[in-house]
């Protein structure tokens, strides 16, 4: 190999973060691979748009098949987005033998296992540690570091703009509505910032890190998703005056041979060290039942920290093709998919409800519970918001998801209540 | 490949996490390898010793020579502790062409360049996770995760014994003697503390991690290292009162081609990463050029943590073997050793001192600061603690390392100047 040669889809935020990588850490990547690495073709939508790094206009080219039908280039970086277009592409590329590097979560999420496939059976290599986490290696920290050990339990909070704007909640105080126009402003949301917070962003990433973690090939849509867009001052107040931080986290879980994966606003007891993940920064908690307790922390997105990710998978690939073997370390999943029923999955709830302020009704709705077999671990009763009108907020001890689904159904029956005004799930326990 | 043949030199703590994990794993290292794995041959002191883990009696044996030289054998797994005996057998293992999974820090930090050589001119593997931080895949995530950036800092929280005194002092208010014997007890401390709270331990550990991560051969005898038997109650006090949590922190750092790497309790600012891990466990933040912050954390020590390092990097030579490529991966140092001189180490410092309280003094103390160029970033000045005694409490802002002891020394000259009670490293801008 004189030199490698790249192809490069799209050059927006982290495919310019790309090229600069590969340009000042020239000597790095030479030393670790032996010979120079080039981009040699870059696909872009506007031949005229400005760009944030300097790239030769003859580089530059509108149409893809320029680039996967170039038999010069080696490896195919793939930071364009999109799903059904991309796909074609790279399915394309691969079938050309060409190795691919993707940041792309929603391709991976929905389309990753028949690239994975199609890529080895080409002798190819598929890298996509970019796609969940920007900056932090846990991809291979999960199939690597954590190879001998049996997964449990993933925790992750894997959405940069849900946490900051729930950090900025939590911080100053403010209404969702508000911190969500200010992280706009900053350029932590998009201007549609439906996909991140209603947690579908993070739902993919986590389809992607429980096929990985429990070896078992887990769909985006076996992923439960509750976004943040519901959550007030009020939720996070008591929150904390219980000893909890509010986060969005995505729980993966597995007993015996099943799973549950799910995305939602959580209550974390401000002992966990996930609770002390603040801003933008990402992080994934993992429980092996040998090593314990371990956590990954770093930037989640961003041009620079996502693009040290795609160039790091670069070495991985340019390494495997020195030794001559590419397409061998993919991991097939070990496990058929078995996920748990509502009766299996169980955890503690946080929940506050407005209820008439009259002699009775705070047996009424015990007992409910207690008809269950829910108890609780803490309870407020509240002084009267308005006339009429108790606040109650309740944390239960461990319940089934079937049970307090039932508990709310009943509840919500109930004359005495008027309203459940909010409800989360709650991990770990506080020290308050 | 029918079976591949382990060789365990030890079964001790660690050893005995091994057997039980590739007792109890063996389906997903057979998942992985496409072969099973067994414990052939182990190496012991006493073959009469009752044992935590269940083995045929046969299988140990008290020469070591049995399993270097058994042609069956195809890795060795060193878990016995020790250097020089050690050495010995382990190149003897790698002339015998046997990969070697080490958790050995002491024997890597003294002799890791010299067995690095000698198992890749054999075509042998030599990996050594476990080496570094037990159960966190931290030299994987330095050299694969990380592959194209450049960093520039690690900061290390990487001997468990300390940081579980550190914690309790601090979160109890004891004085280290007592929370010395209280881990003692727990099996956190050795009857001979001496390696652990000294810093030796953690200087071991630095002096892998920076060769690492600033591609530079870095000599144990190149860490600067002071320990923490000195840290009194007060000064957790103080650090608290001032926005900061006392913890003995491992620092490489690199500017330009020069580096400098040293282990000494650090005054961290309470906002930062690794402020918050706590107890037994050790975390490495790694600050990247590209990638910025990222850390990672979890338990640094113990039999199963310690032994999923040691048996994922076992799957990590057995995938080799199967793809034909042992020997290679092993990257040698880029750079050659550059170290700063005093003079180019900049650090901000706490110090406290008693002084004559009389009047004046506080002004000969500040001149001799400004004479230095030092300016401060807090200042307390003390209620008088016993007759005719103030005490001065200074945070600096940086300074360079030879300027700080310039300052000492007039410091300790100057007549007013009863004593210099105490001096740390400060990391971090606390917000208090």
């Amino acid at each position: 190999m004189e030199v490698i040669s790249i192809g490069l889809l799209g050059l927006g935020t982290v495919g310019s973060g790309v090229v600069k990588i590969i340009e000042n850490h020239q000597d790095k990547l030479m030393h670790q691979i032996g010979c120079p690495v080039e981009v040699k073709r870059v696909l872009v939508k506007d031949l005229n748009k400005e760009r944030a790094v300097d790239i030769h206009p003859e580089k530059l080219t509108v149409n893809a098949e320029d680039i996967i039908n170039d038999s010069e280039i080696d490896v195919i970086i793939e930071v364009m987005g999109g799903v059904e277009e991309t796909r074609k592409h790279l399915l394309a590329a691969l079938k050309n033998r060409k190795h691919v590097v993707t940041a792309n979560k929603d391709l991976m999420a929905v389309y990753g296992s028949e690239l994975l496939t199609v890529a080895s059976e080409n002798g190819c290599d598929l890298f996509y540690e970019a796609s969940v986490a920007g900056g932090i290696p846990i991809l291979r920290s999960l199939v690597d570091g954590l190879a001998s050990d049996r997964i449990t339990k993933m925790m992750g909070i894997v959405n940069g703009t849900t946490n900051f704007i729930l950090t900025k909640m939590s911080k100053q105080g403010s209404a969702y509505e508000e911190v969500l126009k200010e992280a706009q402003e900053l350029g932590y949301a998009e201007s549609d910032p439906t996909s991140d917070v209603e947690g579908l962003d993070a739902a993919r990433k986590m389809a992607i890190l429980s096929t990985l973690g429990f070896s078992m090939k887990i769909d985006l849509d076996d992923v439960k998703v509750k976004g943040i867009t519901q959550i007030t001052e009020e939720d996070l107040q008591y929150g904390k005056q219980l000893g909890y931080t509010m986060k969005l986290i995505g729980i993966a879980h597995r007993e015996g041979e099943k799973v549950d994966v799910s995305v939602q606003p959580t209550l974390l007891a401000d002992s966990h060290p996930l609770a002390a993940v603040n801003d933008e920064y990402n992080a994934v908690y993992v429980y092996g039942e040998a090593v314990g307790e371990t956590m990954f922390y770093g930037p989640g997105a961003g041009s620079l920290p996502t693009a040290t990710a795609v160039v790091s998978d670069l070495v991985g690939v340019m390494k495997n093709m020195r030794l001559g073997v590419n397409g061998k370390s993919a991991v097939t999943p070990q496990y058929p998919k078995k996920l748990k029923e509502p009766s299996e999955i169980n955890s503690k709830y946080f929940l506050r409800l407005h209820v008439k302020d009259e002699v009775g009704v705070f047996a009424n709705i015990t007992t409910i519970f207690s008809e269950h077999g829910v108890s609780f671990e803490k309870i407020l009763q509240l002084p009267v918001k308005e006339k009429g009108t108790a606040e109650i907020v309740l944390v239960t001890h461990h319940a089934s998801l079937q049970d307090y689904e039932d508990i709310l159904v009943k509840l919500r029956d109930l004359h005495a209540v008027k309203e459940l005004k909010s409800s989360y799930r709650v991990e770990g326990s506080s020290r308050v």
